[in-house]
């Protein structure tokens, strides 16, 4: 039983709390590998980890996820404090679940992963997976403008300060802030949602994840591509955006019944 | 092959052109039967229709679908001059297509319906098939208040005008005028969308078509329950409303190659 | 000294209270009269009211301001629990306040009202004071569409649920609910917000209250005015609606520095 | 009469067309001087210009208003094709009216200005006239957050893209495009909206003229302050930026009686 144990690198709190985490598993016969961030622990990575615990908040758990995750392996969110969508039990709780963790007596909660490659001229730049979103976005004053196509379907020119292309856990970060719909985590979809459009007249768009969304530049200069909110890329003028479901999943460990829809109503309502 | 015929009743422009197409259809060996809304013709309605042809814009194709098509007979819906999302293909291309239409070489474009069932103290008042939404809203000047069940989480109770519940199909509908996002309509799901909310807080919500919603009334005195916009209850203090994806589908006939996106974002853009 | 006592009808906890406070005033040698709403008390109202004092929400106020203060007697709106815009001290800070209050001691808040008058036929069938809003709306299911004059200038004719037209005081109420702005209390301006609009082109529009509004019907069978939640007129197809400043204001009594910001701010946030 | 002609630096035939307008000015006796953006003019200008007739988009007249117009000279707006809320006439038009230009025969259409002062450590760093809006926003993908204080009420703590601040002119530019109210540009109000604002909750809001309102950073690292879309500052975090109506007004020459809101809404409607 390989566990990775993730802490956030800026909380000095969470690495002595990973380090009681790690001596429970430990008695529990694990073996545990803890990331605090310090140093690059790549070359002690087991080649199948059985299970990631990240201490931290939604940005810790992406980033963790983005990093560990991509091979499928269960991952469990455990909240510090912070209000977050993917942490699924608190930090005190943990100690009471971690046999149960040990022993894979859990229901996972499989999220939709975007995958976005980036071409230029047809020659594949990058690929990156994002749990959340990419988004395309004017890095200063000037409106940028492209064009979106789903499947072969084109859409009207965009202009404006962007775009948002959010998976269903990504619709309630940035997608929400920008006034796009909550969807349901269970679905597969990209939600589409302007940043401060030009024209008043163009609404989030929700598409099945079986299509493929493609991007074009019309005038994007100055404008950036960004993933998860971690990883940016400059626009080029000879980049085309591929947006497509990954065949990944996110594994996200759910000891509770899931009560999404009840959790972002509260957070959302008062 | 049994044809229906349906035409606006309120065109009579549509009655000439439903004749002329019917003795077309006629030629081609098809048994035809015309409802132009001037006498009820359940009694000569064959048990089993193998095609619905509509003249008229999305009213009258939802009028139509509810009224014939609920036991998934094909429906081709024909654009007569106003701008409609449910039909296919303008008047003037009709007769090109018709034997094709008599020969079945057509693809269908299967939409979502929503069942609508209404309770009192647990009986079944009303089941009704909702092609575009059930709405929820104040009929006068007070606000109404109601709490929403998604399965079994219930959302903080909600207060204002009212809320819809639209389909994919209805998504382009009352809840685009309402703020809400467009669904692509090869999805399974639910839109809900609230209508002058009294809270800002409180985004429009898609939920996988696999859940079920029930609806309870808080302070709903004076609130009507509408279907499709063309059917009316009083929502009354011992209501409870279900709302769950119907077993049957409704069949659009599509000829062509079905462009929904690019269609919607020209309609909406200029 | 002419004092009017107005308790919510609603809420007999306010009659006791109304009751202690008149006994003070009366001690202050004041005349005091209280309107519980269980009697008819105009024929006792003094020509001259010189405060009005109000126990109860916002609703509560806007109804004894309505019936009341429209010859520019000072209003204090005296907050009962319930959370409102017009209401500036509490009911447990008002003994504090009592001889500030008969001896003029206090600032005016000033509150641009607003005139609705009905015209059939060019004929005077109402012309009613608004403090809040003047609403058009749909009474069932179906859109109604009307014209909007500003001055001599025709908006495109808008389509939907209806519409409000609301003053400063009332930009906080159901302006806010149907996604209309805050407009600074101290501003002479109208603000015109679509409810649930078929165009999504429709931003809220702030009009300087110089200016002159009239709507007029296109199709608005079954539609309601409203005149701030508690009056109703039926939108027959021979009225015209002319939406004007009000010669009059509401002269509400201000203790304490004016935070209307911060409040509303708070209010709406976290 | 001292009449400076400006034409859009990036358009070569807006130059023949401001060469043959001089011409028949100076024909009527004017003194013309023409920026054609291709050398610098400073030194030629008199101390006293009459009149400013800028060929070109809103861009091109608010870049020379804001060189040339602060001294509260009149300027006229001429349409090159494009479709602008600045400009009243087209250049089809113009020759018709010169006359009239050289003899003051016109009614000034005079626009509020916003002044932006920043300020470090409460020394003044800069200060900008702003004839659409000052917008502080992210420049990568981290949202910002900021006070906001009017007159001295502080508002929640902000979080989000950013925020812009709007005179009534600017109302429909940037701000309407982030879902912004239209503001009456006989109005002396400033219009704050919030851009992708984390919270769902914060409306735009329409603040009197009169009131100053200040911003400080909490978490600006990366934000930038953009005036009018062509000044651009870091914003460095002992910054505070004091926004408030200016003393000038830019006056726009208004031949024709201003038809405002049917102009702005044929131009946003279908």
């Amino acid at each position: 039983m390989q566990v990775l144990l993730v802490n956030n690198r800026f909380k000095e709190s969470t690495e002595f709390m990973a380090e009681e985490i790690a001596a429970r598993l430990r008695e529990l016969k694990a073996d545990v590998l803890i990331d605090n961030g310090a140093m690059d622990i790549s070359s002690q990575l087991p080649d199948k980890l059985d299970l990631i615990i990240v201490l931290g908040g939604d940005g810790t758990i992406l980033r963790a996820a983005r990093q560990y995750a991509l091979k499928q392996t269960p991952v469990l969110g455990v909240n510090m404090g912070t209000v977050g969508f993917l942490s699924h039990i608190e930090v005190a709780e943990l100690k009471g679940y971690l046999e149960k963790l040990i022993g894979g007596k859990y229901v996972l909660d499989k999220r939709m992963i975007l995958e976005a490659d980036i071409l230029e001229n047809d020659h594949l730049v990058a690929s990156v997976h994002c749990l959340n979103e990419v988004v395309i976005k004017a890095n200063d004053l000037h409106m940028i403008s492209f064009d979106i196509f789903i499947d072969d379907q084109k859409l009207n020119t965009r202009r404006g300060d962007g775009v948002i292309f959010a998976t269903p856990t990504g619709s309630t970060a940035y997608n929400l802030s920008a006034g796009g719909p909550v969807i349901d985590p269970s679905m597969k979809a990209f939600v589409i949602t302007p940043i401060a459009a030009n024209k008043l007249n163009t609404p989030s768009i929700v598409v099945n994840a079986e299509k493929i969304i493609t991007v074009t530049p019309v005038n994007c200069s100055g404008a950036i591509i960004g993933m998860d909110g971690q990883v940016i890329y400059n626009f080029k003028k000879d980049y085309r955006i591929k947006i497509k479901q990954a065949e990944i999943t996110l594994n996200l460990v759910n000891f509770k019944q899931q009560q999404f829809f009840q959790y972002i109503d509260q957070k959302l309502g008062r």
